[in-house]
């Protein structure tokens, strides 16, 4: 693990359903422990399904992650978040996970995670995506989103983005 | 026009590109005109583009809009905004039009457009679709949107939807 | 009554007490109606107490008031409000009070009311104070609230602040 | 330090102001470095002044702080924040300064921090003041704020404060 400041240290957000199936869990845990061993904080909803098998695997890959709760209470958090951020601001909590990840990851997921990708697409962070929403208009695809094939994949993808992205704002 | 006060009325939000073209505004004008003689307040992002012609819209419809903003001064809401609110938040303003609104109509757009369709279909505020966003999930289609063909329809359906979204949580 | 649009007169805040006694609710309508005769929109917090006798004073006033509630449904906002804006905020609506007015009027009030009257000075933003809080450091009065003995006083001195302010800005 | 994750850690705030004199920096970092003692985390507004200072001494004393920052970018932080949160919330993020801490000390401070110590007394969070405002109503003072004399005593009120409020949460 990156042994620098946490602050000073990529910031991937892994968004995805709370009530995620116990596949999308596994591959959320090998995409947290993946971007941990990479060096990066791992940024999330900081609630249950994806966001706590997110913050699983970056505790078993060494790293830290960063919840940002929708709540008002950061004893919310499960129990994997090392650092939590209490918001009370409901679902706009999401502009605020985007906001502090070079890169997010998106898996699987439902409506919330869908409004993560676009804000984060709005604000030109890259979005990287492993079964995920697809997007077209006018019956043609759009696809800004970085296609992975494997949380592995996906995090390599991320790292590699959001290195490029921190680079860029200097 | 609804002669009651504007906090009583069903309130639809419009929301697209800041950017769009000459046709999408024009269907936003009919948009802003029909919902303002259903007697809704119109309620948008307070910029340019499709909110700023939804916004004339409304006034040619006898109605009024209110124009929720991403930065802190109103004097930079359109010419044709009747309120305006400065929040200072950025794109995190697209969570108050969205939570704003008894229903929301997307008129084509961009990312934003996208992360407010996606805010909110999580919060279960019903989403009317003009030629906007189209999603799928591992190849399928998957459309919580009602499609409109026209701006008519769609102030149609956004008016109908609104007032039973209005009457559920009374 | 200013017969422009809304976005484009004065706005004065009226901050106090949602559970303030009767003689500070008199003078809250006071207010609110010498604001409206004035020209000025009324904002405030959309709730009940100071905020809605100033509200009501506003519409007796042949003027119009703007609500920004703490809530996320705006059948909250007291039924005098003609705007009302739903932030799910909690507390954190005192920002945006704050933030959408030209010069505020603090009458009584409580701890919110302090945010308010801080966030505003902290702002620039002038602050009219009617029997409100006092400040001190180190045992010596600080003082850069404005004292006004009547509502109507208040008024006169929030629309000349708000005025010159406006000024400043263009 | 207390080992456990920082999440499950008591949180105190210090507040105060950015541009603070070499007397009230001394302070602030004695304070922050008795509370990195007494196993809490410390959290701030991210910037310079006493929130740096504050900062450097929970470094010092083996500890973490959390930096909820005013602009988008976590690289505005002081070179002393372990964890940094963008907010793009301007000084809106002052309400997550105080949400996000189970006791505050204000060291001198400005307007800004007067208005967290407000939302704070509003939220009935409990606030120590080293050297700061005090407040009084129609001339007579109003004191809802535990006054310490040195940094480590703020420290030792702040950390029984902080615990008390948690029990109470539980």
């Amino acid at each position: 693990m990156d042994a620098s400041r946490p602050a000073a240290r990529l910031h991937v957000a892994v968004v995805g359903s709370g009530h995620a199936e116990a596949e999308e869990c596994e591959q959320a845990a090998r995409l947290g422990r993946a971007l941990a061993e990479g060096g990066a904080v791992v940024v999330c909803g900081g609630l249950g399904g994806v966001m706590e098998a997110a913050c699983r695997g970056a505790r078993d890959g060494g790293g830290m992650s960063l919840g940002i709760l929708p709540g008002d209470d950061r004893g919310a958090a499960n129990a994997f978040v090392d650092v939590a951020v209490a918001t009370a601001m409901g679902e706009g909590r999401n502009v605020l996970v985007v906001r502090n990840a070079d890169a997010i990851v998106a898996v699987g997921g439902e409506f919330g995670t869908l409004s993560e990708m676009a804000l984060a697409l709005q604000a030109g962070i890259p979005v990287v995506g492993l079964g995920t929403w697809e997007l077209a208009k006018g019956g043609r695809t759009v696809d800004p989103v970085l296609r992975a094939i494997s949380p592995e994949e996906a995090a390599d993808m991320a790292l590699a983005e959001a290195a490029r992205r921190r680079r860029a704002l200097r």
